[in-house]
């Protein structure tokens, strides 16, 4: 299954949209439940399965969603499971084989819909950089058109109705992964991380916690969402991004100047350790790669283009690459795997 | 001065000769002094004059020293001074400019002669690999052509006079540079060295005692220089040096059938560093080269022939990669400028 997918990546990782260098992707996804049927967490699977025909059925009457496939938990194998975890389409929480739940997936992979996760409805929008405004209006859109078919559990007080309260009110959640190397290095991330959550924004490490500077990809996203509109949340965000961004650029502006001879070193070390390895660990590959997407961004490095960067932190995860080499693989034969898979794509570049 | 060296290597470090996989170089040095003249630790400046114009007469009628240059002291500076201790031509404590002293180095550098260094001569000639015999037989023959012109301090009871009392007798030290990465890596080096020493050898770190594991070459030589004949003392090095082998080449195998991937990822690495860092310490070069050339003698590395390994531990030495770039730099220049040798170089094979 999504064999289509096999060995490439969504649309959101292509290094496109605005400040591609520092801000990977955004994304928005909206919390929705229908009127009257139990919410997932306490559904049986008679109700679990009505809400997936109801949105299975919405789904193939929307024109926005036309170009997609829609996959009941009872098809997707643990493999896939995990290989659509890592490419951010499901949550690790979603989709248990034994109660009825489902995702549709449009075909760039810009959407994804979780049916029966947390909530009922779990539509989510991705975008390549700094694209918020442009996620939400899609986000928005697959939203109001799924609304004329769907009978959503609204309140006209409190907005959208949602197992958690956290998500009570417009259900939303916006963010965006974003790489914040100069600041690690520059050891300014901690206060910048402290004016981000003083702001009310919610600061997460993202492709693993407690990695290496270098790795340290942050995902930043909204706490609020209730009494301000979805527009403001993700103008709000975006704002504090640009800020961000700022902040980021001026620290790999005194990285180059300080200690430029130092980075550049450290950059093409790790590309020819990626060019040459053997052995490769997940974590060892992410931290080399994120020191190739500083190298690049610093103009130190122009080997490997983001695109390629942003590829290979996909698929060399383990279940990208064990769908990639077509069996199942133990964790050291995958960092042999992944060693040589780095080594293909580097050596075309 | 000694342009014609610059940037090229010795004919002992060409990789030629028996085992130079293992054995880099063999190396025998006699010790002579000159009846009636005081020796050289006590010799007032008139005196070692004196004996400098004996020999450097001496090694103007010997045919065999025919293709090669004699050197005073006084015209050589600080940085060629150390140029010929990082070639093995001379030894540290040697040419001091303000006291009379000089060195006689062949074509091929396979020959040095000190002139008042502890001794008024140490006459040292070097072959590439396990070649002791050959070795012996040049210094012999040069050290005979030597004697028919200059008068040799010699006892018939113990041989040849010396300096420092250990030297009598033979006036020989014979010695080979070995590379036993194998025996490190499996941690049966200790045990190897324990049992050498007990059959009364010498061992010595090399390039920098206390080096990580990768770049720890050996060298082995003799303790006794009485009682015992020339030859018997090189055959006897010489059969130890077999033996040897053998463990170093048992421990290899049993690292190959053990740890294949591992031992060829660290080679690989070590490979995809030199061909890429910008700032590259003397000691890490060393570590790395020594990698690359247990990968090459496990067949798990081919990229670099031995020969260019042999020539990049010795160009990248402080004193070399001044002479090669034709200026002064400090130690943190010396990092860049040896890295971008070694990349320079490495692209060409």
């Amino acid at each position: 299954m999504f064999e289509q997918m096999n060995g490439k990546i969504g649309n959101w990782l292509r290094a496109g949209g605005e400040e591609p260098s520092v801000v990977l992707s955004s994304r928005v996804r909206l919390a929705r439940n229908l009127k009257g049927l139990t919410y997932p967490i306490y559904a049986d699977n008679s109700t679990r399965e009505q809400v997936v025909s109801f949105v299975a059925t919405a789904i193939e009457k929307s024109p926005l969603l036309e170009s997609g496939g829609f996959y009941r938990s009872a098809e997707v194998n643990d493999l896939d499971r995990n290989f659509l975890i890592e490419r951010h389409l499901i949550s690790p929480e979603f989709i248990q084989p034994e109660s009825p739940s489902g995702v549709y997936i449009g075909t760039d992979e810009a959407t994804a819909i979780m049916v029966n996760e947390e909530d009922h409805l779990r539509v989510q929008t991705l975008g390549s950089g700094l694209s918020l405004s442009e996620v939400l209006k899609r986000a928005t859109g697959i939203d109001e058109e799924l609304a004329t078919t769907l009978d959503y559990d609204y309140d006209t007080d409190f907005g959208f109705l949602t197992s958690c309260p956290t998500n009570v009110g417009t259900g939303m959640r916006a963010s965006i992964l974003i790489h914040l190397a100069g600041l690690v290095l520059t050891k300014e991330i901690d206060s910048v991380i402290d004016h981000i959550t003083k702001l009310g924004l919610v600061v997460r490490g993202f492709y693993g916690e407690g990695s290496d500077v270098w790795g340290n990809l942050t995902q930043i996203s909204n706490q609020t969402t209730l009494g301000r509109s979805e527009h403001d949340i993700a103008e709000s965000l975006e704002k504090i991004t640009r800020q961000i961004i700022e902040f980021e650029n001026k620290a790999r502006e005194r990285l180059v100047a300080d200690a430029r001879d130092e980075i550049a070193d450290k950059v093409w070390r790790a590309y020819g350790i990626l060019r040459h390895a053997r052995v490769l660990t997940s974590e060892e590959t992410m931290n080399l790669f994120s020191a190739l997407r500083l190298g690049g961004a610093l103009e130190l490095f122009d080997r490997v283009p983001l695109r390629t960067i942003n590829e290979l932190l996909l698929l060399t995860q383990p279940a990208h690459l064990q769908k990639y080499v077509g069996e199942t693989l133990g964790a050291s034969q995958r960092d042999v795997a992944r060693a040589s898979l780095v080594r293909e794509r580097l050596a075309e570049t």
